[in-house]
């Protein structure tokens, strides 16, 4: 357990190519279906993409929404960016958008009542399961988010009231990298743990 | 792995009060921070409550919010939820309130630039990894979120724009049970894995 937690990546580069087995791929969504939800509401959603029209579509949004980020940024934040791969949509040669349905369980929610977001962090407990099972299986991961929401919505046709709330490229590895990319390339470096730890108060 | 992601409860009347090993207790807070998170922003911060009055304090709180919520059901739906009991806060002997800085990382978020709510997913990814760790450690963690977020931040001392959003329960078991409270006691079943399977569109 612990290994795996250590392991994994945020893979951008490392995707080989080669098909993930179906009955991998179904070990790691089973996995995301075993999360906690709130009030067993279980709201997500998985749709697995390998249409390579989609995949390009995609990925061809993802490098206009990569530009607009690159042209936002203050020149030395820049120059630390550009070489910064952000995704692996086309070489994963796998799409997984994780849907969220507000309107599952109806409209009185055990847990939701109070606090109406534990909906969507239901479904992104759901993403951590299968990142982990993922490693498991050596295949990697790749959380993308260069892109407008509204957008990936009419690509995979996600009707109203239900939310993409991410893309993951799902792929065999080269290796897992044991620095992730964005410490490697010096664009932030990790927390002390004992930084993030307080007692009674904040 | 897998077997964690089976064995894992969302933990309220099994809590023993025995109390956890800080080596224990570290690791696991180890596990949720090595979560991943956009633009590596680490936007988590963990608070280990165990003040029996604050602990006290905040069961009567949410105690007061599970009769609101009770109230709100209509007859049928009462008599089910009637017998759930919802936290072990008190009996559990620590809480874990997990928190969100949206500030951390400055104004160039990568990969926040779009979706921005991947700064909070980021915080519940570390809520899951932490879970899982818990389940390894023979830990249970239960999720409270039958509260006022701005009153839970008053209680622990949260400074705004910080946002608490979780309140976990943890401590030593009797024992992970096989079913979810929630199936056994009829509030919700669930749902085969083929109807959260998709291909190419929603």
């Amino acid at each position: 357990m612990y290994q795996a937690i250590r392991r994994r990546r945020d893979v951008r580069a490392e995707f080989t190519g080669e098909p993930v087995p179906d009955e991998a791929l179904m070990r790691v969504l089973g996995a995301a279906h075993q999360a906690p939800s709130v009030g067993n509401t279980q709201p997500w959603d998985f749709v697995v993409v390998r249409n390579p029209t989609t995949l390009a579509t995609f990925a061809d949004h993802v490098a206009a929404a990569r530009l607009n980020f690159a042209r936002s940024l203050p020149g030395s934040r820049r120059d630390t960016f550009e070489p910064i791969k952000i995704d692996g949509i086309v070489e994963s040669g796998t799409g997984i958008v994780v849907t969220y349905d507000p309107s599952r369980g109806g409209p009185n929610i055990l847990g939701r009542h109070t606090v109406d977001d534990t909906g969507v962090f239901s479904a992104v407990l759901a993403i951590e399961n299968l990142w982990l099972a993922a490693v498991a299986e050596e295949v990697g991961i790749g959380w993308v988010s260069f892109y407008d929401e509204n957008y990936l919505a009419e690509l995979v046709g996600i009707p109203a009231p239900v939310r993409p709330i991410a893309w993951l490229c799902l792929g065999k590895v080269t290796e897992f990298r044991q620095v992730p990319d964005l410490e490697r390339f010096g664009w932030r470096q990790r927390r002390p743990l004992a930084d993030a730890v307080r007692y009674e108060t904040y």
